[in-house]
């Protein structure tokens, strides 16, 4: 709760408009609902002023029907499910009208938005990492972002991503996907102007430690400007690379 | 090297103003020095247009002199030094002029730049985390960002980070720097509406193993639109963070 | 065995009431059954007066059921069998009057305690903690507490916590239960004057290596009055928790 | 802030006894001094009536005395800081009457209280335990409990043990510290009915691993009734059983 | 090759009863088969004078008859193979007369030895361990070793422990299996005079790791007399505790 | 592109031959073919004169027959695809005439080739190595080397190593592929005058780690001469042990 | 307390020749000292008939002084003092008569014992772990065994090893101990017949790890019969091969 | 020993040339001398034909001149002491005439070879990975081999490699070294046609974990034809790139 608005209610009160039990209720008054199992919260739609996102792994059909209900009738327009898989989907799409993208692994409820703006470049060291750069590639268009693919540019073949220099020059942000050695972020971070958001995937085997060796590879990377998120978070980097891209100027 | 170059430079050799041998060197031509220890960059001062970076830690006072020297020569007017100690600070000092940060650990070339635009928050979870807050915080001044500093608002006491509630809702960017369990960066992403770039840090003993428990507590977040650097990487998140504050708008 | 017991019966072969075989007998006599792959307890249910438990996961149907009847025999009247999966327990049941907490993996042999005391807060970071946290709750139940459950507060939306702080200053006892970066725990520990005892859950991908991120986080708390116990055991957490809330006054 | 303050601070209001900006200010009113580098929390004294405590490890001697100073000021009769080496205590004794107590490494600012209750067991594994011990035993004493000390009493001597079973049988809490193995947290665990905060000793080599073999092997306890904190976290261990020890009977 | 064999074959070439050709035949003779996948020792038998062992796991069935057919054509009348899974002994046991295990997973060929002499007692923390236990137990009795099972006396009921110390006296070699926190082997090795050899087992959840927990608490046991062996290598156990409860006096 | 090229194309330019925009294309000319999901390398052909080579795993059975026809319409003849499980190789020999090698799980589209050169010994500790050391062997053969298998020469059984000291001593290149404690390398690497390249494999239990254990000793190895590739990485020794035996003399 | 002893006393009891009271202590009677910070174990003496042995690491030079003298007091007359460093000798031995072995870094009062039985081979890969060995030698010797030593036959340079397996072939025990890659023990326990305890060792760099390398390794041998202690510990190591050397036959 | 030196020893035997005795010693004599703490290995020197490498750290300066005046006496001309500090450099330096290289670490007895051969590209990522790749030059040219240094090309600057990519192209092989992200090798591995050993080097901080990080990203690389040795491992680099920069042709 804001200062202006703590004023006003107290105002109110101050000018009788409004009783003591009214202030406080409006004052304590929560911002989710409780369904016992989930507490949706109805707040950050105000603040995003787009799609509202559910995390799928981990919750049974029925609670994320209920979860999506609750946030339409309280007048969420678009909803993203993660880490959703295909059979649950399949579950959820006989109650709800429900968009799935299989490579991603997103549920989306409601539509994409029209209009989209900015410049987000999502690149892949190779083709295993493709499911993770969609979660990623959805998620910043559903929140209304231009999106450029660029996959399977690793840097054992340096001149796949030279090549491709000018896309990287000319991006707001990038989301640079890699499992293996993870070494794209550093070599993208060295080409580019723009922040950019690593995403280590588990894609590998033996030492690659299921996204270890990626990720202690990108968080170590010795180029400015990168950050990473978790394994296998292609929304994260989805989100966070919206919240950038959409950066008003000053 | 961009199209644009590089047409013109073909351009002149096909206008027959400069020699085929001129063309091949110019092309190939090396936008670094190379004093053998080192290849100092002098194409990213183009890019930024801020001060350049030399990284301390594991090079000799000789070595940082003949970088910091040779982008000297070369047109750099800031330069920033990081994990640099207070031992070397004083030798390189009496080489070239320099303004030495003890709790940041920066020593800069230069001087800070007097403007300064937008809004980082940088926030520690307690006092033992000050001194990557600093590198943070004087790399993100240094590139001409306004800095807030919200030092000790660790979870634990959760009223303290609350009652700043305004400069969280007001900032551009939030650096959210905390050791220990580094519950901070989740806490933050949640009642944010703007990027947070998450620094675990090293403080802490025991099964905080030197900064894996936050670092893996930040990577986990569940708070949407969080991102992590290195363990104890200051510099890095204020370059990233100022990257963001400094983006320009659609 | 206490020196009261033991004075007794060496009082009786001072006395010649017990021959010396008999006191050998006494002296060294098992507190336990026998049963080849099994030993059950049959002092604990005296020291506790409440149900005993099996640990279920390891160890056949028959087992299960062995060890149980051995207990019933002894005269044991609540049995509580942890992490017991539903195929086992439709086995088991099959033999044995069987109450079958599902979500909990509990499988409850007599009944729930009439008279339940004091209060045990049950809270969870998110959805998917539930499952263990329903472990925690039905145990504390079966061991005759009152218990108030709250689920998805978790600390990126710390209005939903901060909405229930007086649940939470009215516990004498809670339970944080919390996968991916377990921060609950900490945020929890700063608002309560009560011990709080946290869960670590699997749940998450990536970086939370099957819970080890929020473990570390939870054993790096800079909230006092925080231990914790193994990842996902909701049972260790509930029986804790019974013995503190049940404690008499001094 | 609960809600009787708040129904207080806007009755106020609404009759006309306060302005609006007083209530805002009440309403927000910041229940800690902000130092800069530390922001004393001066509630938890009221909750806790007893000693505030500070975090040693990683601050200055110049911010211990600050932030001490600033809870003096604030009625704050006894402060106990943690994990203080010696020399920072001599530096701090020279500004602060301070009682260093060296093997716990604890500085005392104030005066053990008088009276103290009930009955915490602190017992150790081995001789080289006893300063995370003392750590314990100084917080619990500091905080009005009565300790009994059982030091070098680990299982490969089990005897040493056993012959204890009354202090252990008596105990309200106990509080069971090792290194190496860490098995003494399970075998007084199968022995006590009251809780058993377990605390894991960087004591050892090799495959001790700084306390990770022994914080594993007390997480695994196969004992109920135990939970554990950080290694090394003698003050952790002795607060929490402060609390448990300090339970009013229902 | 021992030097007296050596002398042999080199007074023949001399004294000219066999040729050169020959004698180097004789020295560089391998004493093993060569099957292709596999090189099946026939010296080892010798020394043994016991049973042979094959490795089970990761060998087809087809392999496991191929070297089992090699050791009999070679004179050999038992063989052990451990880590054999039902399905794999069904095959194998269509070619060759086989009594299988199952709790044990250890298919024999051939027949136990009728004299058993010694005392191996073979020790657990739980039922859950017992199939480790039995893979133990099997492979010493195969060897020719009384064995004393004593399932389930884990740490947090001493008492179960502390009534069989009659068997652990007597014992000649002990070996202790357990998962969790593996606290039996400290136990165990605290009351016996007899060499103890560790088995850490998978056995457990959570911060157990597998087997980690446990192996890591008995490599740091404060009992002396105490060594280790990889996690559920029963038959290394079996194997080692054979070659002690058999050795002969000086 | 190497400076030859270049001077060739500057030269045409210059001579008028070739307009501006051309020289752009001929120097910006991407030596790929971009397929959406990956953008296969055709100039490694050119510097390998043999086999181009698809990593099977994390591909969709469609994805490697683009790929590999991509590669066949731009003149490639052999195509290695490695850890090709046998469902998408039935899937993929549908469409393309394919040669799969079941043991080594590895897909060969086109013909080994006829003439093979030098020496490459390849070892395994263990029967269960085959596996990787066939990858490696296949590998090796299609780049048109000549491979000397040497199964089963684990070092618990020395003499079956040492009686093929004379391959050992004869190799141009050996590959020692070993599991469990992986000490193969370190004895090979003793014995042997030319390189040694280790193969960690995931063959094992407990302590191995899937691999850990070997690929550490792997690394440390006593021996000169030693170097390391991937847990499992047979075809990663292969390659780089075919560069190795074709060196040409200087 | 064994049976005979217990059914004595109580005899004495029944037949009047001693008291209740009497009873009660003998049965309870503590078979230690408590010096507050150690409690020494008399009962161990009679067991091994040899030397005790106190920890050194961990204590101050004043508690192992105590803890000597309550031994020798005690009847004690051999005492070795382990991990003890060369500052705390000196201390130690100005006020008791004590041989400091450098090398071994072991503290022995009393003397060596005249006779020695049996024969244990210690043997290491390289000189550096002579330290360790030396623990382990002069453990061995003290407790009455002939000691062979071994010294710098890692399996980098096989022939050295095989040269000696005279010494391997007749040994009654082995102790091999190697850092790096830790392979001897598998080399070692392929030649021998007899029980071979393996000591890892810190010895090494990089992803030697403080000895993990070299105790995976020897956990997971491929040789049956070998067994682990922890890292560097020699004591541990010489302690058990003694009870095995000095097995009585059956 | 080789077939035909054995063959030519036993027909001297059998032409009664030699004794049976003389035969005996000459199978079995020993290819090193025995000094008690080390056994240095002269049969190497025969193999390489070059220098003698002594494994500086852990040995006593005395046991360091021991191997050494072995060695010499035993007709050693060059002998290299790797990880060798200055102070024992120092001591050393006193008895025998000693070219230290300081930043190499590396003591050399002897001279230079006089024809180096072939080239070895050792490259490295920044400033700080000079030490290690000062190790593997030296070796590498100690050993007879021709050296390209390539230092701070790291990956965040690409175009510092790319300018370099004819000395990649030319050599025969690279000793690719880098701390932090280790990307080095995979990007030097997809540019090259020759094989690369990459170094990780223990440069870096927070989770570059000693150069676990590197490690992990080079075990990893996506460019075939790169192998690992040790992080830090300068030495092992520099002699298998002397042993594949020799390879004769076939």
């Amino acid at each position: 709760m804001e200062n202006n608005d703590l004023q006003k209610i107290l105002q109110s009160l101050a000018d009788g408009k409004i009783s003591v039990s009214d202030a406080v209720l409006k004052i304590k008054n929560k911002p989710f609902e409780d369904l016992g199992y989930a507490k949706p919260d109805f707040h950050r739609k105000a603040r995003q002023g787009a799609s509202e996102v559910i995390y799928g792994a981990g919750k049974t059909p029925g609670q994320i029907i209920g979860i999506s209900q609750a946030l339409i009738n309280n007048g969420q327009k678009n909803i993203l499910i993660t880490k959703l898989d295909k059979e649950k989907a399949g579950i959820i799409g006989k109650e709800i009208q429900l968009d799935y993208k299989e490579t991603a692994k997103i549920g989306i409820i409601g539509s994409m938005p029209k209009e989209k703006i900015g410049k987000i470049v999502v690149a892949t060291g190779g083709t295993s990492d493709i499911p993770v750069a969609e979660e990623a590639a959805v998620t910043a268009e559903m929140l209304g972002n231009n999106v450029v693919r660029l996959y399977d540019v690793g840097v054992a073949g340096i001149h796949r991503l030279l090549s491709n220099t000018d896309e990287i020059m000319t991006a707001r942000v990038i989301i640079a996907i890699a499992g293996m050695e993870g070494a794209l972020a550093s070599v993208i971070g060295g080409l580019a102007d723009c922040p950019v958001i690593a995403v280590p995937t588990s894609v590998g085997y033996g030492a690659s430690f299921g996204g270890i060796a990626a990720l202690l590879s990108m968080l170590n990377s010795c180029a400015s400007g990168v950050s990473v998120v978790n394994i296998d978070n292609g929304f994260g980097a989805g989100y966070q690379a919206s919240m950038i891209n959409r950066m008003k100027g000053l």
